[in-house]
């Protein structure tokens, strides 16, 4: 005998889309050491933290200086309950959702949880996602065995892809293959769409019917602009039986740098035995969470709960409106040049259809060289995304209108 | 078809130990509430975080509230060189051991990253754990499905157990069956005890001729005060071909509630695939931490940073020496009482032997009703834990000082 490696991670593929853009990059810089580069292509915030948020980190750093405010382990790992609570009166309450405390798990990142959630499922279970779509849900369950061999369009055999186009709407209809687990993204990364009230209720439905569990990503809920459509999938009748979903304070309040999320799952939500016994998946997930996880820092939970007073509710709103103002500036110039561009109303991230037919790399080529414009290929987020860019919103404003009139002057 | 549950889930025993405490200790308080309960069963630390860390702290949220020096993702995940340099430096070149950054991941604990190592292994290989054990190693691998039903004795099918008892120093052998990895804790909790050089490097020989892999947990290691116990593995020649180690900034310096640790994988340690290829390691959890994690907080990186500073070091050291002091106080005070006590002297567990052969929950309960000490059974470590109890020196000196007058009274 001897130590073997789980081979399934062999069948991963490189992390191609942002090595190669950085190796473009490079290449652009070298031959034009003048030019001055604009990243539209960047997915992480830029606006500093704001003074509700900061004003709480220092307080808690102090209590941390002494030993009658000392704080330790989170004990249990789940997250305080003064920020639990804050998520579950703002983010649920307030919108007539009823999530309790309990069903609330704080963590480092959406990221972390919706590689980890797929633990708690059976090898056998068939995955679907979206297509174009977030690698991480793919990645990890590649990791886990649950897909077969790297395909030359970019996808793995086993999983079910789901294209999100411009013909529906870049929301997916139900697969007609049975799944059993399906990742959605509302609003989505890469393009921007976000789901109204009649096509979550047709998810829920479905799920509902098939026995799936919907496992839904609403990290970007925060840009959501439009009155009518729902930030969370438990607005919907029924959900709850069906879903868990995923947020972030990354995105709502500049938290990448902090690392701070939470899942929600919900006390009825179960799958099956094989022996077609119910399980319950929030018991399941908090064994998860307290074995594997200690906890989110507590100088980090506290400035997440700064986040829902009320002068930190104003103070990041105000900061949303800075990116989302960029979305609208970049759709509305882009759409005025002629371009097609979808998302940017409801999320911080343009889909940007290519002109005249060029492949997504091809037109990331002319931006490069003719702009010096940085963004990220769709076709680097599954085969669907061929023929789309990828531009984010969470540039300077200065930087914005300065490629804005680049890209105008091509 | 449905979404099932991954069924090893379900062959978890119900974390039986803390919660059988804390129903004792609820039962004794209700019958007796005005007792004044002591607890050394605890395992988190008490002293608050020194000026050092404290100072940077406060630093880093001020660089976090503007524009120009605000962080948002650690790029990669995998932790910023100035925290990797100052650990390769202070705890491995200053020690002579050759440890690249490339080599270190920064994490947000030592729990997490013993918990997800093992991902990147084989379903089949053979699990080997010391008995007593920290039931993460154990409880993880039952989730992936590396063992067998639970048994009647504590323990799972299908794992490979090594009894640390009183006759081999609680320092275990090698085992005579085949395994293919190996969790070893040194300093150990729950006994405290440490591994000589000559004991790390027969275990170092072995897995080099058996091609198995190190697991070494060293999150205790700041509490080593004998110098000639070596403080990593890697000051063995030949370990870092076999083995690797995790460490915590959580007992070090008492950050439980900040959440920051790192783990070792050297450049030339590999397992293999089963057509018997070597794999390297290194790249494997790059690839595992960088796909399903976004990195530490920024200000948790530079509160770990500010522990290698002249005045940092010297901080830290000396709430260490509060907590040896307390684990002294206790070791010597036991011993002229006339009890057989172990560990105490490089970790901040004292490992008790039960007087008369009483169990270790008959112990736990005399402690308790009469001299009102809360202590942890060691058999909740596994059954060679029976007839012991876990004593921690992380309380506070005065509260250490009265249990041990209260204990001699009895």
């Amino acid at each position: 005998m001897m130590a073997t490696v789980n081979e399934n991670f062999l069948k991963l593929q490189a992390g191609y889309l942002f090595p190669e853009i950085g190796k473009r990059r490079r290449a652009f810089k070298k031959d034009h050491p003048e030019a001055k580069l604009i990243s539209m292509g960047i997915g992480d915030v830029t606006q500093p933290l704001v003074p509700a948020v900061i004003e709480a980190m220092h307080r808690a750093v102090d209590e941390m200086a002494s030993k009658k405010t000392f704080r330790g382990y989170d004990d249990g790992g789940v997250g305080y309950s003064f920020l639990r609570g804050a998520i579950s009166e703002n983010d649920y309450k307030a919108r007539g959702v009823d999530i309790d405390i309990d069903e609330i798990f704080v963590s480092d990142g959406a990221k972390s949880d919706t590689a980890n959630i797929q633990e708690l499922f059976g090898h056998d279970n068939v995955i679907a996602v979206a297509d174009p779509v977030y690698p991480v849900y793919v990645d990890t369950n590649v990791m886990a065995g649950r897909a077969g061999l790297a395909q030359q369009q970019g996808t793995y055999a086993g999983i079910v892809y789901m294209p999100a186009t411009s013909d529906n709407g870049f929301v997916p209809q139900p697969p007609a293959e049975k799944v059993d687990l399906i990742y959605l993204c509302f609003p989505n990364n890469p393009t921007g769409a976000v789901a109204t009230v009649a096509q979550l209720k047709n998810w829920v439905y479905y799920a509902r019917e098939n026995e799936v569990v919907i496992l839904f990503d609403a990290a970007y809920e925060a840009f959501i602009g439009e009155p009518e459509i729902p930030h969370s999938i438990y607005e919907i009748e029924g959900a709850k039986e069906v879903a868990i979903e995923f947020r972030s304070f990354s995105k709502t309040a500049g938290f990448t740098g902090l690392r701070c999320a939470f899942t929600v799952v919900p006390r009825q939500l179960c799958a099956y035995s094989k022996a077609r016994e119910k399980v319950f998946l929030n018991g399941l997930w908090n064994r998860r969470h307290c074995t594997k996880f200690n906890g989110v820092s507590y100088v980090t939970q506290v400035a997440a709960a700064a986040t829902y007073t009320d002068e930190g509710k104003k103070q990041v709103r105000s900061t949303i409106e800075i990116y989302m103002s960029n979305a609208r500036h970049i759709r509305e110039s882009l759409a005025k040049l002629g371009y097609k561009v979808y998302g940017g109303v409801n999320a911080p991230y343009i889909w940007l259809k290519t002109p005249k037919g060029l492949g997504s790399w091809e037109f990331f080529d002319v931006l490069l060289n003719k702009a010096h414009i940085i963004t990220t290929p769709g076709v680097g987020f599954g085969p669907a995304g061929e023929g789309y860019v990828r531009l984010t919103a969470f540039g300077n404003p200065l930087d914005v209108s300065e490629a804005l009139n680049r890209i105008a002057a091509i």
